[in-house]
């Protein structure tokens, strides 16, 4: 794999083989002294445009565990404010021997266009509305673990998981619904109709308009961010009217099968989309998530710049 | 020890632990290599919500110097601006595999709720006027070497302090003052009655209007920091008339005994409570404050993380 | 080496010394594991009160490859915002035990006023107008690279070199002219006289006032990033009337002789100074000069820290 910047571009078999590889650094994590020497000597930079602290962290982290050096480049405290492009700041970070740039952008497509510009490795952490692959790998490590399959178990099939929320700006509900269709998995979106993207051809999914319809017949609840800021009139009349048909509270959290579980990208608005405490969920898998995005970045670093002398973690 | 909240809940014992522990790191840090393996694969994350780059770096180098790795997580960067709440930042971090939290708020008692979130430690870095009982150590630290005592000695009976300036909004005046009185030295509050607590009582002080009542008898002058950002007319008529008795002048210099040590938790505000350039004070310990930081915070993680396995530094 | 502040002050023979270190330091570079021993222990302290991530980052770099720990000091996140002394600042970071301090100010002459009041080596990165002195070095290592010499060969008499740009307000071209002359290279000057210093007394240049005129006969075409915020009418008329004459375009990049390097301290303004895209400059070296950047900032950082038992790379 020389880049992670699309659920399409890896496919089935890459998804299986990462998250065969995640299994293995979650073996690492659950050491004493959860560290490899596999990345010594290579250059991490993550590469910022949005401010996201949890993302950032948690590949920072994955990145140390491989004994990686991490170099933290945020637009906010950048030259880039002083107008150099983007295409500068990429190769002047290559040139100071980056290995990899893991990058967010508010604008679709920055990691191809980065890709031509750099010979390191580029994962995706989001670009606009488009790609978030590894929040779709560690979602799918993170279900593969609740049903007791292995990560390497390349069918979902049967499996019904309804995406909730605002579909159309989400570049997690895009790369999950692919990820999922990949490995045979059924995809109902749970959405008002101005929060689904205008044309759903190609998108290999059902739709419902509350949540009430699918609480008791799904295998995974997954609740999307409520964007508040980019909300307006003419896409959501108001937080109260969405709650009453988009938002997880205590009666549909009652309605829920027992071997359902909920999951949430994170961070999660209470009191919008999740209005129960998260901790009263006996099916809430949202820390687990958070624990396997370790694991899952790290075997996403790993794939990419694992070298036959770094050494495989055993 | 689970946490360090604050001074009572740790008591005469725990400061008396914890300062023997700190003699050993100030013995680590004088080492070429000033490292020890101690925390080797821990995590410490620092969690601010206020600014302290000093507080922070000197927490940050204290965890590196036990090999600890480090997570910083400041809010002016975070997704806290985006609605996230407390618990769920918490909540996430710990997933994240955080062994400890260093937390600074601006609300007093966040570091007890956080410690019903998470089973990481917790160390109070400074909640609202509330604690700081890293402060309050290091400057028992500096007292005890300042006055020849081993860090484990228990008793400051006979040594009188003054505290200066604004106690009313002071989580290091509060944290000192406890600290101070558990090992028995005396404290004298010197302060203009509108920087005071409105109620004593259960503070074992007695309270002085100048500083010109204190100079000639105290062990120890504490200046605390005029936070000017807060202060109004209401609290002080003018920084003229709060320095024409509560500053540090160079007349004032003169007239502290020999044996006096002058002290300030950072940062200075010279020309408000610190009229005098501290370089031309010999009893000032201010440096020895910062340097012997190091040594307690070392100290404190190490008591708190230290695992047999870890190896206590020799 | 004491300190590293200007060029000046180290000289001729102070800078063969550090380009043949840094020779040694691009070798380790070089390795699968770009990494060294050489300052366990140690800490560097960056202390930027400009922004410049580019600049930070590959001292911060460096200091990692030699294993040095670093600490970051940034003043927009620090409580110099509060109203703390630059000299409270250094004495703190002393205190916590700083080895070195590198430095960026908008005031020239920072430098030399922090080593008054620490024991830490200081590193010029960056004073107002004044000095740049990691610059100049890199600069010239790129040069002896670009033409075949050795690093420790101390002469370029010979050797052509244009400084193009706002020459007045560039503490990199004052740099580059000293140490330029100082190995016996001829420099000419490049700018409108509005952006030319008013007295160019003692400057060992010649000037012109078109790149046109110099486009065909140097060695080394040098351009300075142009300030556009610090620029007005008085300075210059119109960007595009300053581009009409000291733009690198099309046409100037073909009239330039093919052993021709370009170079650029970064980060470029693309359709201000260079209105030609770098990647078809045959002669560019803007790559080359940020790589060299890490080993020459090593040589720097090893020169003033390497202490006999730290042990030379070898």
């Amino acid at each position: 794999m020389r880049h992670l910047r699309s659920i399409p571009e890896i496919g089935a078999e890459g998804i299986v083989r990462l998250l065969g590889l995640a299994r293995n650094m979650a073996e690492v994590n659950r050491r004493p002294v959860p560290k490899v020497p596999a990345l010594v000597g290579r250059t991490v930079v993550s590469l910022f445009f949005e401010d996201s602290t949890r993302t950032r962290l948690s590949f920072e982290t994955a990145a140390r565990r491989l004994s990686a050096d991490t170099m933290t480049f945020s637009v906010s405290t950048s030259s880039v404010n002083k107008g150099e492009s983007l295409r500068d700041t990429v190769e002047t970070l290559d040139a100071m021997g980056a290995a990899a740039f893991v990058v967010r952008h508010k604008s679709s497509g920055v990691p191809w266009q980065m890709s031509a510009w750099t010979d390191a490795a580029i994962v995706n952490a989001g670009d606009g509305w488009h790609q978030h692959p590894t929040q779709a790998l560690l979602d799918l490590y993170t279900i593969h673990e609740s049903f007791g399959l292995e990560p390497t178990d390349s069918s979902l099939s049967g499996l019904r998981v309804a995406v909730v929320g605002d579909v159309k700006h989400s570049r997690v509900a895009r790369s999950e619904v692919q990820a999922l269709h990949l490995l045979g998995a059924e995809v109902v979106l749970v959405a008002p109709s101005t929060l689904l993207p205008p044309d759903l051809t190609g998108w290999p999914v059902t739709v419902a308009h509350s949540i009430d319809d699918v609480v008791d017949s799904v295998d995974v609840l997954y609740l999307l961010r409520m964007q508040r800021e980019r909300m307006n009139e003419a896409l959501v009349p108001s937080m109260s009217e969405y709650g009453a048909r988009f938002a997880l509270d205590a009666r549909r959290a009652r309605a829920l099968r027992s071997r359902t579980i909920v999951m949430h990208p994170g961070p999660m608005n209470r009191g919008i989309e999740m209005q129960v405490d998260p901790v009263t969920l006996s099916g809430s898998v949202i820390g687990a998530q958070v624990t396997n995005g370790i694991s899952v970045r790290m075997a996403v670093l790993f794939d990419l710049l694992g070298q036959p002398e770094g050494g495989l973690p055993s």
